[in-house]
Formats: structure tokens, sequence, C-alpha cells
């Protein structure tokens, strides 16, 4: 746990957040390293030799903390960094990912700008991803509400990215059963993107979250996406795929699940549907896991033993418990003329005993009627 | 392998296969061990003492093997043992699974009636089990209909069951693709059994074969259906399923391929689909492989390093090739008005020397084109 930072380290880090690129390896290793604060201070004096600080060190001057904290305040958005009692700690896992494969895809992030009355840390203790497909079909956002209710009302927080398709259609589950929902943005915390979502963004913010890594005021590009989607994969236990296409971006928060010890799950669909294509590969993986509705999804998210899904069966007929015995004794009584023990002894291809006894069970069972000493179905 | 038979053991068991439940277990363990003719002899003479055997003896003068033959004849069906040429050296795993678990389930066939132009030993050595619901859906039958045409466009013998749905599917595919199928009967091989396929089945005879366990004349009741089954399995290198409910009798399929050691695979489908919710529970057993065409399924079944599916990537785009920093610069770059190496820089957030190499390699992809020192979008 970090040492709660003071008010210049704060400044510096929001700082920070806009002269460097959301994410940014090097950036992000720095300031764990040495302090925001020491950090600008040596970009400032102009210590620090590589190329790239040169570069964020032209960008300082230009940076105005205050335009920042005054366009999130204008939102109710506030900064949060390590350290702080709702900063969440599952995004450490980023960190140790980092250290352990030496990885400079991209760094755990040094702070985050939040929006709305949830606490992100307590929402990221039981959360899960539901993201998929912009384009995504009417069945796909169908079975991603679904999914997104059940989890809710399962107690787990749904994590998304916000988007159209999927991701909106997942948040829509959530503030429909009433629960939280956390959505990570790729852009700016002042711009509720898309603005098509505008409207389900706020009411997340009533109980839940919208998060940014990327300063007030940023514009979500392609890159900002990606790196993104590892936010989405470290706050939540277990990423879902509804509906992905062949290089759908929630291939990739699968893959940072997967990277990062998550589960990885995903929702098929027909063979035939090009949305469902990407997912079809993802479950091809031994990683990842096929899931068909909510308390599926549960269960893989559980301790082992608890939160177990029943197992689906299907109407259980009585004829299905029968051994394959029984079964042929069943299948030798005729359906309306009777017939003796013996006949069906003899179709059954059993024993005169054996077949007694059975019988007597199938008519205990209401499978079997007997009259005069014959037998026929009921 | 076993010792050809002479024209009294294959008599002995002709007449076994009527007095006997087909597939018993005890039937087939006997005739292994003392061959059919000695059974037989042992039977009339009733110095076996259980009461299955006292049972079977009593059905001894019922059976009239020159009856069954001339049944076979009219039909032109034959009657192979271990030890022919064409009888399927696959067909011995069950007697391993036997030996290995002790399970009393069902055992190794003694003889099998076939009909057909087909080498049923040469058919199995390159086949796959598909597999599904009598109820299918229209998807469901296309996708069985497509796996089946494209693996036997592979070379692949597609092995089912001869039923309605998505077993003639499967079978109607193999012939459209002019290749041979065989079909596994749960009753007699006299009775072409669902009528309403008796014209497929009399097709498949042509280059394929239709094969029965159970004696001419014996109808399909469910504990046979069972039992025919595991020859399906067995016959397979590996078993697909395609759309099966919850209580699909081709799950008992895909169990008995996983028994002998053959591949599992399923064909998903909306998980809102009745029809593919048995095929989804199975995905979710470790053993059980999603696949989504017929160059998956050959791949599955083909030995380590051949047979190779194509893994599906979908249309390929330059940008998609880029790492996260030359795409962070190609975002960068303005749509319409042209921009400076050192404000796309900015932008961007990294080195201007860096930013000019990776400008130089998106200009020289067409990515972005420059005028005049000004960088935009072609």
């Amino acid at each position: 746990m970090s040492p709660r930072a003071d008010a210049g380290e704060r400044r510096a880090r929001i700082l920070l957040s806009r002269v460097c690129e959301p994410g940014d390896a090097d950036a992000c290793r720095l300031v764990r390293a040495h302090s925001a604060a020491a950090l600008v201070e040596r970009l400032a004096a102009g210590t620090l030799p590589s190329a790239k600080a040169q570069d964020w060190a032209e960008r300082l001057p230009t940076a105005d903390v205050d335009a920042m904290l005054r366009a999130a305040e204008h939102e109710a958005a506030r900064y949060i960094v390590p350290g702080d009692a709702d900063w969440p700690a599952c995004l450490g896992d980023l960190e140790v990912f980092e250290e352990e494969t030496g990885e400079r895809r991209a760094g755990a992030p040094f702070g985050l700008w939040v929006r709305g009355h949830g606490d992100l840390s307590a929402l990221s203790t039981h959360a899960v991803a539901v993201v998929g497909a912009r384009a995504a079909t009417a069945y796909g956002e169908h079975v991603a509400g679904d999914l997104a209710i059940g989890a809710a009302q399962g107690g787990f927080t749904v994590v998304s990215g916000g988007a159209y398709g999927i991701d909106v259609a997942a948040h829509r589950g959530a503030l429909a059963a009433d629960r939280p929902t956390v959505a990570v943005l790729a852009g700016g915390i002042d711009r509720m993107y898309p603005q098509g979502n505008k409207d389900v963004l706020r009411r997340i913010t009533e109980l839940g979250v919208v998060v940014a890594e990327a300063a007030p005021g940023c514009v979500p590009t392609k890159s900002r996406f990606l790196i993104r989607n590892r936010l989405i994969a470290a706050l939540s236990l277990g990423t879902v795929v509804v509906e992905a296409a062949l290089r759908s971006g929630s291939l990739n928060t699968a893959r940072w699940a997967r990277d990062l010890n998550r589960q990885v799950m995903g929702v098929p669909g027909p063979v035939t549907s090009r949305s469902s294509s990407g997912v079809h590969q993802l479950l091809r993986q031994p990683e990842a896991v096929l899931v068909t509705d909510a308390a599926e999804v549960i269960e893989q998210l559980s301790p082992a033993g608890t939160g177990l899904a029943a197992v689906k069966r299907g109407p259980v007929h009585i004829q299905d418990q029968l051994d394959l015995r029984s079964l042929q004794v069943l299948d030798a009584v005729p359906k309306h003329s009777g017939a003796t023990t013996r006949s069906v002894a003899g179709v059954a291809g059993l024993t005169h005993t054996d077949v007694v006894q059975r019988l007597a069970e199938l008519r205990d069972l209401g499978l079997v009627v007997v009259e005069e000493g014959r037998w026929r179905l009921p």
C-alpha cells in the first residue's frame, strides 16, 4: 500500500497525466520509482537525458493543472492516486505483470480520474467485465443485458467500456437491476464518449463510477482504447466476451485478462455469425471457458466450491433414470394389448426372475400397468 | 487379429445376434472367450448355470439362421465378424475399454450386419462422426451439412446414425460431395429406419455402408439406440455434436467418444436456443473442443502438425500490424489540414526523433502523406 499522496504530489501526477501518454510504461515506472513531484522537478531542470524526457519537459508549460481541476470539478470528477481510500488495490497486478514479464506494453496507472458516487475500490472487489463488439447484433445485446442483470443481482459490479453495442447493453443491464456499474473511458473524464451514450454514462455516475486515465480534454484515440482495455481487465475478476468479430478490441481485453490471471469467458453464438467468430476463436484457447448465463459466470468467478451454477439438465423424465436393463424391459412392454411376463422377458432378452423384479419396479414408478397378469403401457 | 471364422462359427454368431440383446456385455465376453459355436453348444446342452444363459437357451429354438440369412440376402446385406477383411480393427478399442475399466455397459460386438458397396474397414480408418438432435433447427442442419461436405472432401468418412435432423443432414452432405458415408442403425439391417430416410439410406449403400448389430427383424428400441451409439463413436477418430438439447442421445455418443480416447467436438449455437444447450454443456467439459467448420474438425483429427486449419483472422488492415507507438503517431496526424512533425510529436507525446522515423515508415506504408513539410491522412 502506497502512503497517501500530499497535495504537491497529486498536482504533479495530474500534470503528468497530461504531459505523458496514458499508460506510458516509462512514465508509470518513473513516477513509481521517484514520485511524480521529483520527476516533474527533474524534467523542469532538464536533468533527465532521454529524448522522451526532453519531449515531456517541452510540454510541461502547456499543461495547466488548475484548468484541468476546474474542468474536472465542473463534471464533479476527482483525481485518485494509489494510497487513496478508494484506489483499487487490484490495479497493482498490472505492476506485478510488468515486473514478472518485463513486458513494456503499458504500465500500472499512477492516477485515475473518477466521476460518480461509487467507491471504485469497493466496486472492484467483486467485479466482472462484460465486453464485446460495437457492431453487435440484437442477439448479442440481449445476451449481454441478461448476463449483466444476473451478474449484478448476484452481487457483481459490471465493468465495461461505455461503447455502443455490447458495452452499453451490459451497463444498461446493471442499471436495470439497480446496481452500480463502472465505465472505463479511453478519453478524458470530461468527454462522455460516445455522445450517444451520454445519458447512460450520466446514470452510471449515480451509483457507480465513470473512470478515465487520460487527462481532461484528451480525445479517445485508437491507441488509448487498447491501453484502456488493461484497466477493464484489471478491475475485474474475469472478462466475458459477448460477440466479437475476429479483430474486435474486446479480444485485446480478454488477452489482458489472461495475462493478469483473470478468468477469461466467452458467450458463443451461431458459427454463421461474423459477430461471434472472434469469441469462437477465443473459446478454442485452453484458458477460455464457455458460459451461457450469469450463473455460470458467477460460478467461474467464485472461490472453489462456492457460487456453483446448477448443471443444466432439462426436464427430468423418470425413464432417463432407469438403467439399461430396466429400459430394455420397458421397451419390451406393448402399448395397447397386454403381454405376459414370460413374453416380456422373451422380447427383452432377459431372465424371467430379473424381469419379474423390474416389472414390479416399473409398475411402482407408474411406467407400466398390469391387468389380469398382462403388462402394458399406461 | 482374430483368425478367420469358419462357416459354423459364423452361423453360431448369427444365431446369437438374435438370441442375445445387441451389445450384451456377457454375451460378447462369452463369445470372445469360447467361440460362439462352443457357447451355442453349451447353451443347448444346458451346461451353463446362469439364469441369463438359461433364458438364451430357451430362445435358441425360435431363432432361424436360414431365415435371417434369406432376409439379409434379400437386402444384399452380409454378416461380418472379427477376422474378416472388412472388419474394422478400431472396434477392438471397445474391448480394451471394457478390460481396462471393468465397465459392463456394453461389450465389443462379435459380428455386424452390413449392407452396401463400401468396405467398412477401409472407411473407418479416416472417419468422423457427425451427430446431433433429431429435432434440429434449420441452422443446425445447415451447419451439419456444411461440416459433412467439408470433412468428406477432406477425405474423411462421415459416420452417423441415419436419424432425422442432424444425422441425415450429415449423411446428405457426404453424399452431396460424392463421398461414402456410414449409417449405423439401432434396429435390424432389413429395417431402413426411420422410414422417412429410406431413400437416403439406400443411396448410402451405393458408395458407403449401412451397419446394424441387431439381427434382421429387430426393432430399434431406446436401449438399442444407446448401445448403438458406442459403434458410431468407435468407428470414428472423433465425434462432432451439432445441436443437442440437454438430454440428447448424441451426448451419449460424445461420452463414448471420450471413453474411447476419441476427439470430442461440438459446434456452438445461440445460447438462447434449446437445441444448442446440450452442446454448450458439453463444450464446458475440458475434453471437448469447440469447432466452427470442417477445417477445424480435420485439424483436430489429423496427426500433430498436419491438417492444420488456418487460424481465422478476418481482413488484414495495415494499421493492425503497427505497434502501439506508431499507432499513437498515426492517431496524431490530422485528417485534412496538415501538421508539422513537431506538432505531431506533441500530440502523440513522443520524441521528435522517434516521430520523424515513424512518420517516414507510415508514409512508406501509404498511411500518411506529407506536403511542404506538413503531414495529413491520405
